[in-house]
């Protein structure tokens, strides 16, 4: 004896009694626990501080306010999400009357001591409460949220973004949903108008992080075998007839197995370099934030249509990303326009990196060859805020011949 | 945004309805939360083989079994949470007529493939339920277990060898209850005799662990002070009144600090080398495993009287380890008596290594100088299987003067 329970990984499908989040599409989970898997991580300052310590993202939202004054001047603002208060802070920096900046986590006692600190108290008031149950004192003009989750739609917090819309922004009111696309302005229930896109990418891949699981996987069993010859050996115990269960709890392990007869993998978090992308890159999904909802965003289906680029090569798998834009909109632009990108970067990497797909093993190719996939994404009926992905499809050699198809699915966690 | 809910720790503190876990002591915890918390480590083929290559718990179950035959041969052997089912072979190998291996996690199928792939399936049978709740065919001659958690009480598992020898041990059987300490032979209810016993030991130590987390500390609390003076500078916002919080919140992080206010650590694992132990050794508890309940164990009370051997040192805490005898019965002794110990060794480190228990900042201390410590030991109030430890105390230097006395609260998690 002697592990440690801790060891254990916490699971993600409790589910008992009273009150459920989540809007739709997915397994909802009880509240409680959505609290504990979820929204807990964002009561630790050191989250808040990686988050505020990404310089991408602070620039975007930094520039998209400040050279877009004329939105936030004596406009009322919601934040949705508001974690330290940033984003409220600096609305009330740009001059608006009033912000309510909600925030379901205790974080909300940081952000009232940074509001306070920063001479900002009769402006900003900091509400504790999930975005779907807090009452606002009056309807505001603009929106901000930064919502974005690993690969734009994890988390599913865009929910609550466009709940704080449908129930809090005035009719004619501007939103400027900061995020990674959101920027707009409403100007009737009708003609609700968000200048703004979010945009999902994918691009084929070559990487090390398969190879660096495959050796680990076989270290483990070279380890293995050396202790069911010695078991035999020096205790006369012959352990062989495990080594295929072995095997198999050490791919679920190494390999990102969720479950190994299904093979379905967890996808990884990676910071590409661009020269990791090795084919065109494809937009699985743009999303219009004046008229999107919930439904828009519940199931994505898209076909990846790319090209090898990168000489002769290893497609280890795909790399996903994503990028949103503040343009305002056609009667109203922004001043000037911001994009954020959490594209494979050198410089300009961002905490939110891209998540990898992996194939096992990694398939040859070559300048020329077309890919043809097939991109399916739901929530994971285990948890609505995390989203299962499946890729299929065929390369076809610039030579003509097609390369035997395959079929993954992940688990983005 | 784009945190992980899974960088969350799992909690210790669920207790919900009905079915409790644990005899006495600690907080009981609901069965089901038991199980994913506790037993569900054990259901993992990994966490079974680090157990089967522990050199020093496999030689000496092997050699306390394998020479002492006489214990099994033509015996009825009972195996409390067998795992992969290494004692019940070794007790079949041995000459046991039968061996009722009994076993809480999904562990047993695995056990039930080894078994029979090693020709015992006629004589182990492989039960699985908890200790507490299954029903064997008879008494039995034998308890062999090895429950034997960190720093010996952790996990709480003896309480199941106690109410399987209280059930199912015959009045009149032997019980050589294989683990730290127990090996034994019963004559009687009256006269249940473990000849082994089971101790546990503190002794002073220093340790590179308390500086190498406070230096972890210290670089994170840097890292905070560039960050401030940057979000300063760049984006206008004054986070210097979030120092303290964040200060706190890396203290419970680096520091082990399991409850700020109380500063209360968690108690770490370490692989103390032999120089590493500054001053004599004391016994906190020796356990009569002919004798001792749970009531003997639920709490330890201690005094640690320690002289200081290793010069002019840094007192950095107390290390803890266990050891237990096989030693069998003055009526009925081993031929050949075995001991396990878990105490700091250059070449026969076990995977229970030691707990050490951190003092901030480390005292200086010299050779001559007295401890007089009080030990105190209880279970957790969050979960029975986990100990709440308090270390207080005082150093009378050689000269005949008195340090500042110290009182340190540590989690055994």
């Amino acid at each position: 004896m002697g592990d440690k329970p801790n060891d254990v990984e916490p699971e993600n499908n409790a589910a008992t009694s009273n009150g459920e989040a989540g809007v739709g599409g997915g397994a909802t989970v009880d509240k409680g626990v959505d609290f504990a898997q979820y929204f807990c991580t964002y009561a630790f300052l050191y989250h808040q501080k990686e988050m505020l310590s990404d310089r991408v993202r602070m620039d975007a939202y930094y520039n998209a306010i400040f050279q877009n004054k004329h939105h936030f001047q004596g406009k009322t603002v919601l934040d949705v999400g508001t974690g330290s208060g940033i984003l409220a802070i600096w609305s009330a920096q740009a001059g608006a009357r009033k912000v309510y900046a909600v925030e379901a986590t205790k974080m909300t006692e940081h952000a009232r001591t940074l509001v306070a600190a920063n001479n900002l108290q009769d402006v900003v008031e900091v509400i504790e409460g999930s975005m779907e149950e807090v009452t606002l004192p009056e309807k505001v003009d603009v929106i901000i949220s930064e919502w974005m989750g690993y690969f734009l739609l994890r988390e599913s917090m865009f929910d609550s973004v466009i709940c704080a819309r449908d129930r809090w922004l005035k009719p004619t009111g501007v939103i400027s949903s900061l995020a990674r696309v959101i920027y707009g302005l409403i100007s009737g229930d009708d003609d609700i108008r968000y200048p703004s896109h979010a945009r999902m990418w994918m691009a084929p891949i070559r990487s090390g992080l398969g190879d660096k699981k495959i050796n680990d996987y076989e270290g483990a069993m070279d380890d293995w075998y050396s202790f069911v010859k010695e078991t035999k050996t020096v205790y006369g115990v012959d352990m062989s007839v495990l080594t295929k269960p072995f095997s198999e709890e050490q791919k679920k392990y190494y390999l990102q197995a969720k479950n190994a007869i299904k093979f379905m993998q967890t996808s990884m978090w990676s910071n590409l370099h661009p020269q990791q992308v090795i084919g065109t890159a494809a937009a699985v999904k743009e999303i219009d934030c004046s008229t999107d909802t919930v439904d828009d965003i519940l199931k994505v289906r898209s076909t990846i249509l790319s090209s090898i680029t990168g000489g002769c090569t290893r497609l280890c798998g795909f790399g996903g990303w994503f990028d949103v834009h503040f343009r305002g909109s056609k009667e109203d632009p922004a001043q000037k326009e911001i994009e954020l990108t959490t594209a494979p970067s050198i410089d300009n990497g961002t905490h939110w990196g891209q998540q990898v797909f992996l194939f096992y093993p990694p398939i040859s190719v070559s300048e020329g060859d077309n890919l043809n996939v097939s991109f399916s994404m739901n929530r994971s009926k285990e948890n609505h805020r995390l989203m299962d992905i499946e890729l299929s499809g065929e390369i076809k050699q610039s030579s003509g011949e097609a390369l035997p198809s395959f079929r993954n699915r992940f688990y983005v966690e």
